[in-house]
């Protein structure tokens, strides 16, 4: 599955990837962030949409020495069981615009009922700077030669460890997780909720089914051969999430990534009512539409141009460059 | 191209279909909503990703009338030359947690600092109430048999007016906002902003290019016969956009609805990094994907099956419904 965040972490503080080990003795004592002390050097990424802003500050200390930070700032949601409270103990209503029926105003209130989420890395490196710098992103489109002369020589080459889903089929890990289960080697798969899913509401279901069979390493590697391991986990899956959590297949959105994550074959169920991160049409590519093409021309995902979207700070986007290609 | 809410809300009212007409004798005055009296009764709708909450509430006047309300809540974006400002005027900053170098908080700032956008529909109609009702979706997978024996019969029956279409095709209106044309009655086309966009920014761009010749509905009409028309929009439209905002090709998504939203053939051009409503992949389908398709098979898009949502209240979906199909 997808790996979230925390365990992305993890993993980058195990390698050294962060240098967070490196600056651990000057780091200050936890819970002494010093808000009021931060010069902002720039805003790194913001989302208009998600009312989130990230920010590079610096803290100058009374010694004279500076520490860089990253800051991200989040409006929290409305809480259903606020918006009473927060209707009647407001400050301020302030009208801003009225035309028939409609109006608009500015609410005000107070502070307490308007919280905003703060997270704080700190000290921060440059690695966690470019982490969360807004990144220009590319489109690639990657033809079948593209694909056997550009990207599969980059997979091969950068050996990713695929051992944490190998213990997730081998039972090594994560057992008590698992939702479903198609023992079969060749047509089987585990299925179980991706992290980012906290598995309390069904607004934002997510679950994740990873094949028995290794060596399918993405959409590019299939055909018609594949075509009752899809079917089963299209089926099998959608059933399996009816049966535990009461949603309906057609309620379910049933998708794989190109570019994948990882290089082992999975499939992503989500609630067709979630907008879910890796939706777009740009990466996503339905179960259902996978297996008509793969009936209508077993080699069409040999064959055909597969388009998806890469960050300017992608490996991958330097080999597609050399090449020509982006 | 896809109306504003402003827009159909104009039609809604010109047609008489929110009833604002026949309420309008005891509307209140403008700027006069009582918001603390205001009872809620029901959340409509919610985005906890948008820090947004549309409510149904009732005002209860001193002369025992109750009338019913739509009011929206919404965080407001954060603003860059703010930032400084919030930081230090905060009332409070509290831990919440803290491992390794990274640590969260609640951080509390003055009212004037964290506004929020309130806008009111007053009085409300049950259509008003329907409207912003969050509502199920369904998946619906379209056979090509489907299309001719359902969808194709309701399109026709709905005679949706599309002469707001032909008036920009013809030059009866928006001639100013057309950025591009190829006049070719066969494999031309007209490119302008979609109203969406307020062309101030290029972080949410949007255009739309509308072909000239008349007939085609949908992806479904489309045979290689039109590989031209596509190859001209997908070539022409993006040069067109380089040219007139400095955007790269690589830096956009260009795509059709299925549904559309109109039966008159038309794509989507829209920012790469912008998060469009309606890319997801149960909506869009790249031209480059279509023009790849087409090339495989002319009648692909007569034998596909196509995946789409319908909302509870869609027509269509009633008459998928009464096929046994959904």
């Amino acid at each position: 599955m997808a790996e979230s965040p925390a365990i992305k972490r993890k993993r980058e503080e195990k390698e050294g990837k962060n240098g967070s080990a490196a600056s651990q003795n000057e780091r200050p004592a936890a819970g002494d962030f010093p808000l009021a002390e931060l010069s902002v050097l720039k805003v790194l990424r913001e989302s208009a949409r998600e009312k989130a802003i990230f920010l590079h500050g610096r803290v100058n200390s009374a010694s004279g020495d500076e520490t860089d930070a990253v800051v991200i700032l989040e409006k929290i949601p409305f809480q259903e069981e606020n918006i009473a409270e927060l209707l009647k103990k407001h400050t301020a209503f302030q009208l801003q615009m009225s035309n028939d029926i409609y109006s608009t105003y500015r609410l005000f209130l107070p502070p307490e009922l308007n919280e905003i989420k703060t997270t704080v890395v700190y000290p921060a490196t440059e690695k966690h700077l470019q982490k969360y710098l807004c990144q220009a992103v590319y489109l690639i489109q990657e033809t079948g030669e593209d694909y056997k002369n550009i990207t599969l020589p980059f997979i091969e080459s950068q050996s990713f460890s695929i051992q944490w889903v190998y213990n997730i089929l081998e039972k090594k890990a994560e057992v008590d997780r698992i939702i479903y289960e198609n023992p079969d080697p060749i047509n089987g798969f585990v299925l179980l909720p991706d992290f980012k899913w906290n598995q309390k509401q069904l607004d934002d279901l997510y679950l994740i089914a990873i094949c028995h069979r290794r060596g399918i390493r993405s959409l590019r590697d299939l055909t018609a051969e594949h075509l009752t391991l899809l079917k089963n986990i299209l089926q099998e899956g959608g059933e399996a999430i009816q049966k535990r959590f009461g949603l309906a297949k057609t309620q379910l959105r049933v998708y794989l990534h190109y570019q994948p994550s990882y290089f082992h074959l999975h499939v992503h169920f989500t609630a067709l009512s979630y907008d879910a991160p890796g939706c777009s049409v740009e990466r996503a590519h339905l179960l259902s539409d996978v297996m008509f093409n793969l009936e209508l021309d077993s080699q069409y995902y040999q064959k055909c141009t597969l388009t998806f979207a890469l960050r300017a700070d992608e490996p991958l986007l330097k080999e597609f460059q050399e090449a020509g290609k982006a």
